[in-house]
């Protein structure tokens, strides 16, 4: 299966049926065989007799086009057909009798020949019939220079949203239409695809990048070889520009229209070379990035252009309350901040006070440290991707550097936690460095707060479980750190604790599935038998700490 | 080129530059390196001090998310990495210092161990800082039953609307922090997709359809063979409403997702299939579809399913400024009205009155055109699709049946022109048909009005080109309407109006270019020569007209 359909002759039905479903709509009956969508709280003898009703509607394969703009200040209705095939005259001719009041019925067609004799007919029909209609014909494709009729195409949406604006503001209907067709004489859009769309149940046609496409997937005026998104809007920008004359002293308003399916990140990149081509300055607004008048799923996209005159601009931008209409950005060079990355509360000092002994049992585990590289990078090898002794050590070398110059505080617990957490967020590197920088940073917090060592530890290394999500038994240095620190906190001594490390990181050689951390992602048989380098880590940590007191008590 | 893209580097900021171009944002200055959006009204000092700052991100390639979701109501920022990868401390850090007031910041972080760790190192040195800050994880992906970390993905974005929601409610830190995590406790999200994404500059990778996708390209939990969007659609929604247990009383909110790539239509199809598995009854409200939450351009979707109670329900469909939130639609069975397909002002009678000499006429031309058919075909053959002859048959059929059934006024031609007008409408199908139907139709009306024939003619072609766009010498029929209609608003006679018919038709045959109907298509060569058969056809009705004329004169 190519593209997520059921039955290909389902499919404008089916997205009919969502419409229905999720709009504030009323629909003709499934009996009638007619696809007619109308704004639910509509009432032509009631709004309309002082509002004119706008209808628009055509082919399917367009969506959100066309019920997607049903709403208050949009569409009063709409009529569908098939896939790219126009309505019959009978469906359209009930959906003005349904909606046309005394105010009078505004038809928006594009220019296409069935849209235009069957909504005409109609048209014609409904006046016989006494009613107050008028049509206004949209031809912005500017694809072909020459040609005696432009397709109608995305701009269509541009010309209801005026419409439906004028009309909700009581404006009377030779107006609106006179309005329409100012509008359309100052629009111009201009479509490239790099992939045709495919109809539902065929493969895609294979066809070179186009330039000049209309929306039902009718070949483009001219083949083109785009080498980039910039390259790609300065095909289209050109021509447009050029249809639409010298830019008057007014900014434009852009449309940026996805044909199909092109990604969001696609439809981005697009839009910032397009403001970027036309100058920031000269764009005054933005409708899109959206897929608004799509070509199935045509890999592609199309951009209109229209002088944003003041009047035009209170239209596009009033509240409507179509689903799919995406509203009107501002186009403006973004004010900028400068972020605060200063250090803040920062524990490193210039001219650190120092006590000799906690000094000396700091130098003592960066030497440890160091001396253990190897070792803890060959047991990494065995079971991730082998640097754990590299990142431990550059840690270390971290502390050695801010020790040389008197920058971390050793008289005091908190602000040398704090600092060493401070440290290691900078120059360790890799998930390890932030974890232990966690456990750090959140245990010199605790200490400030006034909690004791154990506890302020056991504090960081719950925050290094509530951020890093392991539990105790997936294999991280957190099974030897969790048993040494209730050993601490239940009292014991250093040497306990170091005992209870050393136990918690052996017993990591028998874990054989690992949920986090490094390990994660190996095979069992790769683990067996190998100590998880973290917890060794600890291990020699809380070792080096513990023989650091036994000689530091002897000296006394 | 396959995809719309600038160097693959600029992805990520070609597309905050829109978003900070076009939305009400402040951006991070671009020396700093660090991509930083905020609402552009916030104060910290002014909002910040009633109000939780909400902070979100992540990597990069989720587009719209998360920058799409700034805005009052929703966001208050966003902190966003690389494609596919989190931002480091650094500048979260800078955010929450940029944001967080008296109130306090709320970060909403997605289950991933990356972004884990940077906004939980970033929260830990803020509170050290002295700032009030607070950590919800989402872990909607219900792919992996047992899996100990689920991933965080489209559901963010309920989280987003609700915190943000609270937020501007004036809620306390606490008390947002726990309704989130009360959130993220009932909803579930599940992923499926027919292609992978292809990063920009590389190819898509070939893989099978697969159920179970995270947002990053990552491989589905297990591959799939659906076959149709409802297959697709069942296989998430199993595994979906089976992991969040039986359904309560309360009615689902389904959130649906373009994970990249899909059409509109596919989208519409799915959503069809959503709400008919579902059952419309038991889904009270629809977000989507569109895309929200995307990794690049992959081809799938994903749904998110979540109980909606009142208080979700508030926060959900409360306003906001993010400019991506698509709203959140109620679902209901669309109401429906029979469409009114009455002829309305009915020209056909069941009695009409009879004028012999006019019925005998309008006979004369029936047998004409049955007569003309296979020369009109042959001439068609040349330049159309050979179907000319039958369709002026057709339409001579429904004269005939309509006479033989006494339906038709001949004693006035108003009511005789309409009716004929309706008569074509209905059976004669084809663009010739709609036109003549608009020619008869209009003509008609003119008469009612109380013109002449000939003005009332004049006025009907005039609305077969208003609706038909052709113009004289385009090879249509007009070119031998025209000049007849002309000789007879100047006074000639049906037999000198005749002739202007036949010169017209004839000089057809050395128009080699068509601007409009059915040889707009056609190669030149084809059309030398041939008179086209639409011209030929009126040419003859004006010589049967004037031969009636001549011979009713004759028997006067």
């Amino acid at each position: 299966m190519e593209r997520f359909y059921n039955a290909p002759d389902r499919v404008v039905d089916d997205i009919l049926q969502v419409a229905g479903a999720t709009g504030e709509l009323r629909v003709a009956t499934p009996e009638s065989g007619l696809r007619i969508l109308i704004r639910d709280d509509w009432d032509r003898t009631r709004q309309g007799r002082d509002q004119v009703a706008v209808l628009s509607g055509g082919g399917a394969g367009h969506e959100p086009a066309h019920a997607g703009f049903i709403g208050q200040g949009m569409l009063t209705g709409v009529i569908s057909g098939s896939l790219f095939a126009s309505p019959s005259v009978e469906p359209v001719l009930a959906a003005i009798r349904e909606v046309c009041g005394a105010a009078g019925c505004l038809l928006v067609v594009k220019n296409y020949t069935g849209d235009r004799l069957n909504f005409g007919l109609a048209a014609e029909r409904a006046r016989a019939e006494g009613l107050n209609v008028e049509m206004v014909i949209v031809a912005d494709d500017v694809a072909i220079a020459e040609a005696p009729q432009p397709r109608g195409i995305a701009g269509t949406l541009l010309v209801h949203k005026l419409t439906g604006y004028l009309a909700a503001q009581g404006t009377p209907l030779g107006e609106i239409q006179h309005q329409a067709n100012a509008l359309c004489e100052r629009m111009g859009s201009l479509g490239m695809a790099l992939k045709p769309a495919a109809h539902p149940g065929q493969p895609a046609a294979s066809r070179s990048p186009e330039l000049g496409l209309g929306i039902h997937n009718e070949t483009g005026t001219r083949e083109v070889a785009p080498e980039s998104a910039d390259d790609a809007m300065r095909l289209v920008l050109e021509p447009l520009c050029e249809a639409l004359g010298e830019s008057t002293d007014t900014a434009w308003v852009a449309m940026l229209n996805n044909l199909g399916s092109c990604s969001t990140q696609e439809m981005g990149v697009l839009a910032e070379s397009l403001l970027r081509q036309l100058g920031v300055t000269n764009v005054g607004h933005l409708i899109g990035p959206a897929p608004l008048m799509t070509s199935l799923d045509m890999h592609g996209f199309s951009v209109t252009l229209v002088p944003g005159t003041s009047e035009l601009l209170d239209a596009l931008t009033a509240p409507t309350q179509a689903p799919a209409w995406p509203g009107v950005h501002r186009v403006r060079q973004a004010p900028t901040f400068t972020p605060n990355t200063a250090q803040g509360h920062d524990a490193l000092l210039d001219d650190a006070p120092q006590d000799a002994e906690t000094t000396a049992t700091v130098w003592r585990m960066i030497e440890m440290l160091r001396g253990a590289r190897e070792a803890l990078d060959a047991l990494d090898a065995s079971s991730g991707d082998g640097d754990a002794g590299a990142s431990m050590q550059s840690g270390a070398d971290s502390l050695a550097r801010a020790l040389d110059a008197r920058q971390l505080t050793t008289t005091e617990l908190a602000p040398l936690f704090t600092g060493i957490g401070q440290l290691l967020a900078r120059d360790m590197g890799g998930s390890s460095g932030v974890l232990l920088s966690i456990l750090f940073t959140a245990a010199g917090g605790a200490l400030d707060r006034g909690d004791g060592p154990a506890e302020a530890l056991a504090t960081g290394v719950g925050k290094m479980q509530e951020y890093g999500g392991a539990r105790a038994g997936d294999r991280t240095m957190l099974d030897a750190l969790l048993p040494a620190i209730t050993a601490l906190e239940e009292g014991n001594s250093l040497v306990e604790a170091a005992q209870a490390a050393r136990t918690g990181a052996d017993a990591t050689a028998s874990l054989t599935t690992a949920n986090a951390g490094r390990s994660a992602y190996v095979p069992e048989s790769a683990l067996k038998g190998i100590v998880d380098p973290g917890a060794e880590a600890v291990a020699r940590v809380f070792e080096t700490l513990a023989q650091a007191k036994a000689s530091s008590s002897r000296y006394r």
